[in-house]
């Protein structure tokens, strides 16, 4: 297998990718080389850096030698790691047409013994009209066909393009066709005009379109994309391999890359890093630097904080806090928050492949934190394989109590005792943000039993809790409810979607509301209720 | 001057604080040093991380030396740079008494030349009963009161503790007291508890409380802060300095210090972070270490992450982008949240203090960017400063374009000048998220000429923009006003307002509703009721 998956979060995942010259491991970030002038050298990026897998441009190298010379990239680049090349299809979206041919790029590319080699596709240029766009995606199905004979007799590992721009139908069509032969790797084109625009909900659902219609054990590469603000959000959806040359293109235009945002080094006053340059350096010593050296401490620095990103990302998953870390991060800009909206969209498809319970409780932040696969699990599962005991007539339903899990709290044990006493045809739930229904029989089990919410709660949060509760209660319907409020705004939500159900369904309720609602009293209340009806 | 504030950003501040042993900047983090046993050398603190301030403790100093010995503390530890001193009040705290006078504690750091030194003050316990906490404050006032006089012949900084703990009137009363006295820092005692219990917002309140009863040219001290997830968040409030051993602390205990959190090594297996220890280790090689070399390779790792988080935050200042900052902290963890959501408490007394534009626009998020204070002072000065022409009859309150600042937007400008031609007696607003009512004349100023929001828009921010417009047409009132609107949420809720103020107050009212509001079609119905009215 060229492609091994050794953990999951979200849609992202920990794999090992395996080629001719060694393995490396993915989510990561493939610096771009450029053969000929090497800003930080390749040796150094791979023994300093960390970073085990290369790109570099095999139309530059090829260009720029003489034809009979016989080469070996990892010996011309100086590099002992993994090389992938491309072969000069971002030249077609440059300067509208290159000088090679498919069919001489890949020998080009099988000859200078590249490790993960790439077909000549067409790029989707930004905002074409649809015919073009088509044209890119055609073009490239077409090519993808014809290559494969040459491929067949190659070890190295082959990427497969998909494009279509911002036209998801044709991402789909794209993804299909391509994901249908026996690439190993596929490769999402021309996002960077829609990065460099901050389109991320486009990026978004650009991604989606594609991960949804590739065989989900190949990897998925983003082409250009080399911000650690994103990143994230990119490992989140789906990607596994990401290069570009940002962090080398922004030193030489002075520019210093952190996770929250780029900054002019004129405006550094201080360096806002840690990083083995930045620690011994100040912003004044680094501005005084002559351009050339300038550059390279940039792109050091630009370069760590790319690979320590990736670092954190690995860890997340490892730990499966990623959707923790992508919402801490889309604080870099209002672009990104917009995008974690637009991943709400894709909540069912993420749920589906987001792994158990990590050991990790749950975070709630606010309401950008409801789109958590966990949330939307809980709301699935408690729809499919739940129901309420079925010659049970009367629900009770209380606030939940301030600790969890809610079933172990001190004063509900109690409760709980002399409930049971009173009347056994009584089922119990709870209710609570941001689930909305707990019933006190699941209130021991992840992820109802470990996690944290900010206070005071947002007005989204609080709807969708009483919507969740809305529904479960219409799905298990009782012929009494006894309903115990507080007397915040939670509860008086909770009270307007029970009413409603209760007006609608023709359930009997009753309401008690007390701003102690764990009070003695109060439980002396529900007894009685319980009793009368007994009698 | 001991010190002197060089910018500003919210209550935060880069300040210089001037000592007999030399200078240092503001926000600072000093590294808690045993004087006996320096996991991380202080040489090296000073030498290559750059922290030019560090904190002992004297009472252990003295406990442990011969007190016939003369010792300079700075040659003592080897350290070049500043050296503060703590009085062992924390041992009082801890073992509840401790065997030295105050007197003697104070002579003591005079004769060991410290540069920084403490009062011996009674630290505020936690959840003590009243009257131990206003023993605390009063015994902490009277002994700052009769240290004076030793005070005055010494050439060191005296530091002059607040407590109160959780007791907000008795920090406010601490805090005027100590303010009164000749202190050149002062010190919040006793947050540690408050802290390690996740309780953010009461630490906000606490600091507050200081913040806004000492003077306000003195450096504030938060006495054992040491988390870089909470330190923007108190620089913010107005703290200056902070002292902890938590780098080597939490390093014994094989802790990982991160910006978001701190994790256990076993849970690690990515070092997240480009530092310069863990840049070249990995997780498992860091887990394999002896316990020695394991808490000196944690302790440097955690320091980095400090320090890296001070510069950090030095720079958000020298930008003007704090609040951008404490916004992407706060995903740390949910009680940073609630925290934040306390801080719009104070946006008044933040606003104050926040100096004018600095160059960059300013990012919404979501409606925690509500509290910003360019939003608060946008507010308050449309109220205080601004009022519609006198003699104008009629109100064009309009949906601002899409682009910024509107007046410019190419669509806005043909508008404007039809419809100038067809009416002098008219005045124009925008109404737009989050400002609610922009007066087209104001709207080429910052804030409302650069900034991003993100979509879609939240209820809270949807809300506030509503609440804003009907604030400002209540005191701007017209006789008539012409609205256009779109038909998204956030349309619905500004004619919901409009309807009541014109209702509530006799306007005529006349609603121009389309979805596509920037159309010729739309500017000749405008056009048309200008005209009715005028024949």
């Amino acid at each position: 297998m060229a492609f091994e998956i050794k953990d999951r979060d979200l849609l992202g995942r920990i794999g090992k990718i395996n080629t001719k010259s060694g393995n490396f491991e993915t989510p990561t970030f493939m610096p771009v080389i450029n053969p000929f002038k090497q800003i930080i050298p390749a040796r150094k990026i791979f023994k300093e850096f960390g970073c085990h897998v290369i790109m570099t441009n095999s139309y530059i190298l090829w260009k720029n030698l003489d034809p009979t010379q016989e080469i070996d990239i990892h010996h011309f680049l100086d590099y002992p790691g993994v090389v992938t090349t491309d072969s000069g299809a971002y030249q077609i979206l440059v300067y509208g047409s290159i000088e090679i041919n498919q069919n001489d790029i890949i020998e080009f590319q099988k000859k200078i013994d590249s490790d993960i080699a790439t077909i000549l596709d067409i790029p989707t240029g930004w905002d074409l009209p649809r015919e073009l766009v088509e044209y890119s995606v055609e073009e490239t199905i077409r090519r993808a066909e014809i290559a494969l004979p040459q491929l067949y007799n190659s070890d190295a590992l082959w990427m497969g393009p998909i494009q279509g721009g911002r036209h998801l139908d044709l991402i789909v069509k794209s993804a299909k066709k391509i994901g249908e032969m026996p690439y190993h790797i596929h490769a999402l084109g021309s996002p960077t005009e829609v990065m460099e625009r901050y389109l991320y909900t486009v990026l978004v659902d650009m991604i989606m379109a594609a991960k949804k219609n590739i065989p989900p054990d190949r990897p998925l590469h983003l082409f250009g994309a080399g911000h650690p603000m994103m990143l994230s959000m990119a490992v989140a959806l789906g990607c596994d391999l990401f290069d570009s040359a940002s962090y080398a293109l922004y030193a030489k235009k002075d520019r210093y890359i952190t996770t929250r945002g780029t900054k002019k080094i004129l405006d550094l006053k201080y360096l806002p890093c840690n990083c083995s340059i930045c620690r011994n350096l100040s912003a004044s010593e680094l501005k005084a630097q002559i351009k050339s050296e300038r550059t390279r401490l940039l792109a050091e620095h630009n370069l760590n904080v790319l690979t320590g990103e990736i670092k954190t990302i690995k860890q997340a998953i490892a730990e499966g806090t990623l959707w923790k870390l992508l919402e801490a991060r889309t604080k870099g800009h209002p672009s990104l928050i917009s995008a974690l909206k637009r991943i709400s969209k894709y909540s069912n498809d993420i749920e589906k492949n987001k792994p158990g319970f990590k050991g990790h409780g749950i975070s709630y932040y606010d309401y950008h934190s409801l789109s958590r696969p966990e949330l939307t699990r809980y709301q699935r599962l408690l729809k499919e394989n739940y129901a309420k005991p079925e010659d049970v007539e009367t629900l009770l339903l209380l606030k939940a109590p301030p600790t969890t899990p809610y079933r172990r709290n001190e004063v509900y044990v109690q409760f709980e005792l002399k409930l049971l006493k009173n009347s056994e045809n009584l089922h119990i739930c709870f209710y609570s943000v941001p689930y909305g229904c707990v019933p006190a029989d699941l209130s021991e089990t992840f992820p109802l039993s470990q996690y944290e919410i900010a206070e005071p709660l947002d007005y989204e949060t609080i709807k969708y809790a009483a919507k969740n509760l809305s529904e479960y209660l219409t799905i298990n319907l009782h012929k009494r409810i006894i309903l115990l409020i507080g007397k915040e705004d939670l509860d008086y939500e909770i009270k307007k979607v029970v009413l409603k159900i209760a007006e609608e369904k023709e359930v009997k309720l009753q309401i008690i509301e007390d701003s102690r609602p764990w009070s003695n009293k109060v439980l002396e209340k529900i007894i009685q209720l319980l009793r009368s009806e007994n009698r």
